[in-house]
């Protein structure tokens, strides 16, 4: 089976091409276990099969490593936009990809020629306590207390589809995410757990963030987490509604726009391709 | 430049063919670095240019991931081995590798035109302490008591190159390397810091191993680790010196020969081949 490795932001994937060889996806579970293996297998954190689809230009399924499916992932759709075009398989700049959470449009950034970034809408964000989903009285989240071991913390809540409990910090390099992570994660406030990230507002228009990961711990990137790090920044006066998000591995641009969207614009690189055999 | 990934006992390497492609050595410390990233590379534990020798049927370099060359590996060259004669670019049973640690002789078993497994002669044990190094009176440490924190542990020390501090106990699940390991691995008796294996006995040809590396912390699989294992296994009388060595990753056969050298006998897998943008 051929296949490209790509990867946004350090997250990576195996992308397999659909449209010129014979998948079969009652194997893919299995074969995502064991083509992730960074070890046995390829290494990736998912394998992303790219079929013909019937309602948008492509149909995208997203394997975890564990052989789960992922609904979306926005560091894998800008990732399988730039190789469905610069495969000449979708010669669009808006590619209408299919993915179990609905269609998604990524749109292509071209300078010279050259893919450079992608565009997503990752949707709009969730603000209402209880949509989060978080415990207590009607309203949004912003800027309330929460405590922690007897320390009073001042948090943000935003759910972009997962939820996110945000916040700021002085100085994010001396926040420890793997001590300090799990105490928000599974704090009772949060009924579904959370995601939780750490933010320094550099100025108007730029931020630092480490995330902690619900179910995952610390990652290299995490787009929702962006997301969520460039509204609640907005949200709270910190920035305007446009948002450099400044990760580990590279940065994000968050833009919340007019339409109450929030759109996310980051790198996607090709790394090498390959022959497995299957 | 084209590649090929391989794996012993979950122990990884990109394998690059350098008979049939120019390669610039030169660049090849920074290229590991990039191209043993698991996120941001092909993802492994070194990479091997194998070269045509004037001394030998091929000339193997082992760059680790940081960089750095390393002068021998017992995974690497079953790996190499293998490769090199189901690509037809050595077809001999035996073949003459030459490595910083001197010739190297990997003996392919085949069965059925297959290769199953590669023998590999890791030289002579060497057991007086001086040459482990351990601090002490002359002579060999088998059975001997060694002291950490309060608790008198009994070892065993092998020198396979590198030092071995071998520790048998009942049940080698009820341990914990990375609690008891860097305790041994530091103890002042030995000047250069030791390897630590822990082995359970489980009748005369067979035990289990866990290790802790030393610099590495725990590893999938230690070639000379294992060696050392059944140097001490027949040292102490609880196995004949034909031992086979359970990893969790797999198996080794150690034969401590009449001729004084350990082999190594082992699996070696090809994993997947593919080209990176170099």
């Amino acid at each position: 089976m051929r296949f490209t490795k790509v990867q946004g932001l350090g997250n990576d994937f195996v992308l397999v091409n659909g449209f010129e060889q014979e998948l079969d996806l009652d194997r893919f579970p299995e074969l995502a276990v064991k083509i992730c293996d960074r070890h046995f297998g390829v290494g990736a954190d998912g394998l992303v099969p790219l079929l013909p689809s019937r309602t948008a230009d492509v149909n995208m399924r997203i394997y975890n490593s564990d052989g789960s499916e992922a609904e979306m992932c926005g560091n894998v759709i800008r990732c399988a936009a730039k190789y469905l075009f610069e495969h000449d398989l979708v010669k669009k700049k808006k590619i209408r990809v299919e993915t179990l959470a609905g269609i998604r449009i990524p749109e292509l950034i071209i300078e010279n020629g050259q893919v450079t970034l992608v565009r997503v809408d990752m949707g709009e964000p969730r603000l209402e306590r209880a949509d989060i989903p978080m415990l207590g009285a009607p309203g949004r989240v912003v800027d309330e207390e929460l405590e922690i071991d007897g320390t009073a913390y001042r948090i943000t809540a935003v759910s972009m589809g997962n939820p996110h409990c945000i916040i700021f910090v002085p100085d994010v390099e001396a926040v420890s995410p793997s001590r300090l992570g799990p105490r928000f994660e599974t704090h009772p406030a949060f009924p579904r757990k959370t995601n939780v990230e750490f933010v320094q507002v550099l100025n108007r228009s730029e931020v630092n963030m480490k995330v902690w990961e619900r179910g995952a711990g610390i990652t290299m990137a995490c787009g929702t987490g962006a997301c969520a790090t460039g509204v609640a920044s907005a949200l709270n006066g910190y920035t305007g509604r446009l948002v450099t998000v400044h990760l580990s591995t590279g940065a994000l641009l968050i833009e919340w726009a007019g339409d109450n969207h929030v759109y996310m614009t980051g790198p996607a690189e090709e790394v090498f391709s390959g022959v497995y055999p299957f």
